[in-house]
């Protein structure tokens, strides 16, 4: 497969599962309705679980360009590729959260309120105040990126460069520094922690005709995609800081 | 142990798991009763795990007509054998739940709503319409099958074809990946995304002599049988496609 | 370290963290209070994982009647030490519960209810019918006992019989399957599935001078004890018939 | 990396996601508001996990002066290092603390209550009663440190001493551990089982602007110091003794 083909599968698949579990949460009607934080910040998860078991051996799964952006920084990565992989890592978010709307367009029109209806596609605060909502995003982030490049190998699914083949079993690590990020810095502003993550459902949002849909938000926008960048650097310097 | 009676025994567990919390959950009474879809899907991702630890290493643990007939189509399985696994899958199935229904009888009993009665064996979607609830388990199911066609060997419990052995945790990531579509994609219809999972339970429900039941909504049983039959083939098509 | 002396360590950890969860789940004024079924079995789980990291390598972590019952009797451990095994696991459980009262003692005495006091140390069906009790009892020990003799060597924390060092990962497929019996199988009499569980806490509970203790529920304790013997030994005879 | 570098880090991170998930669940305004033991236990054990995986290969990832203690008394870590590590565990906990309430600060403003505010930082018993909360303490500790005596290598994530190069998957046992301990043994003083986890973020509540902060509760502040370290000198001892 080829790695910006792994890029939009994988991010596909962390999307669709990703707003799936927050439509099941919030939308009215559902089986999962009411279910909480535990359900989505699990379910996000094994979000990324799923998207790094499929694409891990072909493209390293990044799914979110702040991962190609830190590990570009860290030297990881070829800067050449960090656009592409952005640019597939946004279609992929889109096509996973246009078929979540899909599948629950018939709870989509029985939720009244266009804020939760947005809430199924992009992040937003808990309490809007920008420069702390970025400090939030920074901060998860920051964990996010920082942790992985401590990972070693195996714990982005590469199963190639794993000593004694773990297998899918690799990909838990990183799934279970997203469930931990998630349940414990997620509360302030959703933790976006990845750009084609909010952005990209945010554009399908805006496109898709959902009925009775509200604005997009757009004045937010821009908190969980430079948030997660500046994390992304953050994270890149201190591990090279450290490593000197 | 015969593939056809690993098959039988897997699903036999994976049922009475999956069938049991629901009963628990739902049914009057019990000590697990509102527990909350966290509780149902944990249980349902750990229902895979303990089937694919029993019949894994002797029948590949299938233990879904959409895993026999997505294999096959990919070129995995060979198609004489997929009408007798799944024959043996609807056995296992029905004596799954037939097992659960004796042992929380008297919470049956407890229980006036035929339809939660019904729901302990059978899945029925939270709004019905049929085409969208088609669409429900199609991407459900689809994302089942696609990912376990990119599964290391070992990830369904397959212990001769795995390099190191990583013994029964061999069969986490399977597990892992139904508690994410559970909790993501189940709100819509509950998840059948297994034709055994959902016909099994309800030619038990209409068999047994259970006290108050309703009728076993025959109407809605070709959804969950079909739904998941084509989203196996987009899925094992799909991945030839990105192979080629 | 001894092997009996590993169980009597290993059976005292499990019931520290099992009536540990259940006394900070329904006690008063405990910071887990109503904290649900899925703290509860989630730590169950657990507490078999802890049991089986430390006594795994020294007696094989049975932690329970019904594993050496089960095991002797499928000829894979040997007689004369089932009645020792199971005396020191009786004699950890009731360290285990001792040490929950003595660290809960202020919560037991603002918890008004007797049989909520009761309930942390012993089991008690949800809806009291012996036959069906017992029903309950022997399926979920069956399938307890049966998936342990599938299970792989490293499985119940045997290092040394591990072909490539799993090491304490080995420890968590038996969590895993007593994660999921609890979620499923243990609404209806809140799964004993280990006569040692039962039996230990319930002495503790009957010597201990409680303050507004009740009864011992005496009536109902051979429930849990000859369940999960009669499911051992139907799991044992299952899997023996199978490998014929 | 330096240990003592690592064990700054690894706390510092240990601390942002357990402190992290207290702020998320009981301040006002949050999105996982009110999640419950269940959402705090996860991310304390995935807080364990992340620290872990990035302070093991280097330091060993002890994160706890509890732990330090512990191994030196059990010979296996010398004596000299336990202060300097205890001092940079003390620091990190102090700056993960900080973080936390740096971006929550808005739900900080929004609660009312000192005491919830105090919460996020450091615990508290459940019922004020020293003895039986130094009890509780010695327990829960007792458990870690036990239990990470028999651990294998692999288990606080040293990938030097593992046989297979488990990565960081070898991180997930002690994880586990700490989410058992959480459920099972925090529901009488919020198990600090580490002074540094307690006293760390106590001095940075003390030392912060927060405002409508109240007292620091330095009366109760030795029982979470003192309790973690007898608890693990009473492990050692056993530890030692059961080897003899």
């Amino acid at each position: 497969m080829h790695p910006l083909v792994a890029e939009y599968i994988g991010t596909s698949l962390l999307i669709l599962i990703g707003a799936g579990v927050v439509a099941n949460v919030i939308l009215e009607g559902t089986k999962g309705q009411g279910g909480g934080w535990i359900v989505i910040t699990t379910a996000w998860g094994l979000g990324v679980f799923i998207g790094v078991v499929v694409a891990g051996p072909y493209s390293g799964a990044h799914l979110n360009p702040a991962v190609s952006v830190g590990l570009a920084l860290a030297g990881q990565f070829e800067w050449a590729s960090v656009l592409p992989y952005c640019l597939m890592q946004l279609l992929g978010a889109i096509t996973g959260s246009t078929l979540v709307w899909i599948m629950h367009k018939d709870h989509f029109d029985l939720t009244p309120n266009p804020g939760t209806k947005l809430g199924v596609f992009a992040t937003a605060p808990a309490i809007r105040n920008y420069p702390i909502n970025m400090v939030s995003e920074v901060i998860g982030t920051f964990v996010l990126i920082f942790v992985i490049l401590y990972f070693t190998p195996a714990a982005m699914g590469d199963e190639k460069n794993t000593p004694v083949g773990l297998g899918s079993l690799g990909a838990i690590p990183v799934a279970f520094l997203v469930w931990g990020i998630g349940l414990a810095l997620g509360g302030t502003t959703g933790y976006a922690i990845n750009p084609a993550r909010d952005l990209g459902p945010r554009v399908a949002h805006w496109l898709l005709p959902i009925k009775g849909k509200g604005h997009s938000d757009w004045a937010y926008s821009w908190v969980p995609v430079f948030g997660p960048l500046l994390g992304a650097a953050l994270a890149a310097f201190t591990f090279m800081f450290i490593k000197v």
